[in-house]
C-alpha cells in the first residue's frame, strides 16, 4: 500500500509563514472513484500567489482552509484513471497541492508531452508563469517594436519570460533583480539590454540611465519602492502591469502605496492587475506560441530545483528571500530520469 | 488711460498659498500689436490645477515663472481687436490669466454666445471643467447602463457635471462631498442616486451601503483616503479615472500613495491618468454636446462667485477648504448685467 505525504495549512501565517504553520501528514493513497484519476505527483510549482492563498480574504481564488492541502500546482503522472479524458501513464500538470499523490476530477488538468519539455518546464515557461508573462505583457501591456519596456523580479519564473517576450517583439528591455549573478543572466544568457541590480545600486539611477526616454510598459512583480521607482520614470501613455507585489506579501503593517501614483496623471498613463486564470479560452494558442519559441530556443527557461517534498516549508521561503534563479520547483521525490 | 491689474507669482508656497506668494501689480494698458486682441477680463476660473501649476516640476504643462501673472482660464470681451478671427465685442474664453486686461494672440480664445449661457456658465460647464468630465467619464471610464459610478469632488465643478453625464448614461451614481448640503445638493438638485458626506461620516460604510455591487468606475478629484477606500470597494474590470488630487496638492510631506492598490490585481481593474488638454481636437463635438444638455435643462450648471479681483488670493484658498459649492468663479469687475 502506497503511502500519501501531504502538507496541510495549520495556522495562517503572520508575517512569513513558519514551520508551525504546516502539518505534515501520511496517509494510505486511496483508489480514484468513477470520473476521477490517481496521479503521482514529480514536481510541485512553488509561487510567490502562494502567499496570499493562505489568507483569509476575499481574493481572486478562496483561500485555503485550515487544515486542507497547501494548493499548489504541479506535474505528474497518472497512475490510475477512472476518468475518459486520461489513461494510466499520462504526464500531467494541475492544481495537485503539496503532496506526493493526488486524487483529481480532471478539472483544470492538462496532458503535456514530456518529450517536448522536461516536466518542471511545463509547470514553469510552459505552465502558469510563462501564461502569466504571455497575457499580461501582450494583452495588458500592449507592446510596440522601439519601446522601453522595465520588468520587475526579472530572473523569476514570470519576469524573465516576460523580457524575453519583450525582446521577441523588438522591444528594449531593462530588467530588475537582485545580485550581480542575477543580472548578469539576464543580459548574458536572456538577451536583456540592460538590468538593474536593486541590492546592490540605486534603482532610480539605473532607470534614468537606462530609461532615457522614459519606460512605455513597466511589468511589476514586487511593489514596494521599485514600483514608486518605476512610476516617477514612466513616459506618456505608459502602461503598468500589475501581476503581483511580493515585497509586500509577508509584511505585518500596512502595505505603502505607490507614493508616485500621480505619474499616471502627469504621462496619461495607467495601472492595470491582471489575473491569468481571465485568460484560459486561450491557454492553448498561448502555450502552442510558447512551446515554439521554446523549441527554437528563442525563450531560454531556467529552472531551480529543490529536492523532497519535505523540503517543501523551507523551499517555499526562497522565493521571499529572492534565492531563486528561475522558475522554482519542488521536485516531490528522487528523479525518475524521464521526467527531468 | 485704463489701468491693468494683476497678480503675480511671487514666491513658491509651501502648503497652502500665502498673500505673500503674490504680488499684486497695476500698469497701464497697452493696445494690440498685430495678430493680438486685448480682451476685457470679466470672470476668473478658480481651479484645484491651479496649485500645481505654481510648483517648480515638471507636469502636463510648464510652471509660471516667478515674476509672471498667474495662469488663469477666463472669460471677457473683447475691447480691440488686430487679428482676423476676433472682433471687438466679440465673448470669448482663454487663459487670459490673473488680470482685469489682457493682450493675447488668439491661441486657444474661443468665441463663446453669451446669449446661450452666461460666461461663468462658458469657463465652467461649458468649458475646461465641463470637458474635463466629459471626457474622464465617457472615454477613460467608458459606462455602461446600470453600471455604479462613484465621483469624489462631486459637488465641484468636474465632479457635479461626471455625475450627471453618469446619470444621462443610465449609471446608479453615488457621490462624496463635504457637508450637508452639499449632499442634498447632489441628491435633491442634480439627481445623483446616493451622497456620501466624508466629514460627518465614515466613506468606507457609505461605499458599501451604496454600492452593494461594488464601484465599476470611480473617477476622483481628491486622493489620499478616499481613493483608499473606493479602491478597497472595486467591482471586477473597474475602471479608476485619476483626475485630480485635491487632498495632496498642498502636502508640505511626501504624499501617501493608495495602499489598497492591489485591489487592482484581485479585480483586474484600472487606474488611468487623464489630462483634458490632450482631448482639443474633440472640443468642439464635446462642447455641442453639453451645450444640448444645459439647453434642455438636463445638465444643471452652479457657479458659486466671488466678487472681485482683489479677492484672488483668499478666493483661490476656498477650493482646498472645500467651501465652494459648484464651479468657483471670481468676478473681476462688477457686473455689468449682460454677462452674468
Amino acid at each position: 500500500m502506497t503511502t500519501n505525504r501531504q502538507f496541510r495549512l495549520a495556522a495562517r501565517p503572520v508575517g512569513l509563514p513558519r514551520p508551525t504553520d504546516w502539518s505534515f501528514v501520511e496517509a494510505p493513497v486511496t483508489e480514484p472513484a468513477d470520473g476521477q484519476i490517481l496521479v503521482e505527483v514529480h514536481y510541485l510549482s512553488l509561487d510567490p500567489a502562494m502567499r496570499g492563498w493562505m489568507n483569509d480574504v476575499r481574493s481572486y481564488v478562496p483561500p485555503v482552509g485550515l487544515g486542507e492541502v497547501m494548493r499548489a500546482l504541479g506535474a505528474g503522472r497518472v497512475l490510475a484513471s477512472r476518468h475518459p479524458d486520461f489513461a494510466a501513464g499520462d504526464h500531467v500538470t494541475g492544481a495537485f497541492g503539496v503532496q506526493s499523490h493526488a486524487l483529481s476530477d480532471g478539472r483544470g488538468v492538462i496532458k503535456v508531452d514530456p518529450g517536448l519539455a522536461a516536466l518542471p518546464v511545463w509547470i514553469g515557461t510552459l505552465g502558469m508563469p510563462g501564461l502569466t508573462a504571455y497575457f499580461g505583457l501582450l494583452d495588458v501591456g500592449r507592446p510596440a517594436a522601439g519601446e522601453t519596456v522595465v520588468v520587475s523580479g526579472a530572473a523569476g519564473a514570470v519576469g524573465s519570460i516576460v523580457g524575453q517576450i519583450a525582446r521577441l517583439k523588438g522591444c528594449r528591455v531593462v530588467g530588475i533583480a537582485g545580485g550581480a549573478d542575477k543580472c548578469a543572466y539576464l543580459t548574458g544568457t536572456l538577451g536583456f539590454d540592460a538590468a538593474i541590480d536593486y541590492k546592490g545600486g540605486d534603482v532610480k539611477a539605473g532607470l534614468r540611465e537606462h530609461c532615457p526616454r522614459g519606460i512605455d510598459i513597466y511589468f511589476d512583480n514586487v511593489g514596494g519602492e521599485i514600483l514608486d521607482a518605476a512610476l516617477a520614470r514612466l513616459a506618456r501613455r505608459a502602461r503598468v502591469v500589475i501581476c503581483g507585489a511580493i515585497s509586500q506579501y509577508n509584511a505585518t503593517a500596512p502595505i505603502a502605496g505607490p507614493a508616485n501614483y500621480l505619474s499616471l496623471l502627469v504621462n496619461r498613463a495607467s495601472m492595470t492587475g491582471m489575473v491569468v486564470l481571465d485568460y484560459a479560452d486561450r491557454y492553448l494558442e498561448a502555450t502552442r506560441e510558447l512551446a515554439s519559441w521554446y523549441r527554437a530556443g528563442t525563450l531560454v527557461s531556467r529552472e531551480d530545483i529543490v529536492d523532497g517534498l519535505e523540503s517543501f516549508p523551507d523551499a517555499l521561503l526562497r522565493l521571499f528571500r529572492g534565492e531563486n534563479h528561475g522558475k522554482l520547483v519542488l521536485r516531490v521525490a528522487a528523479a525518475s530520469g524521464q521526467d527531468s
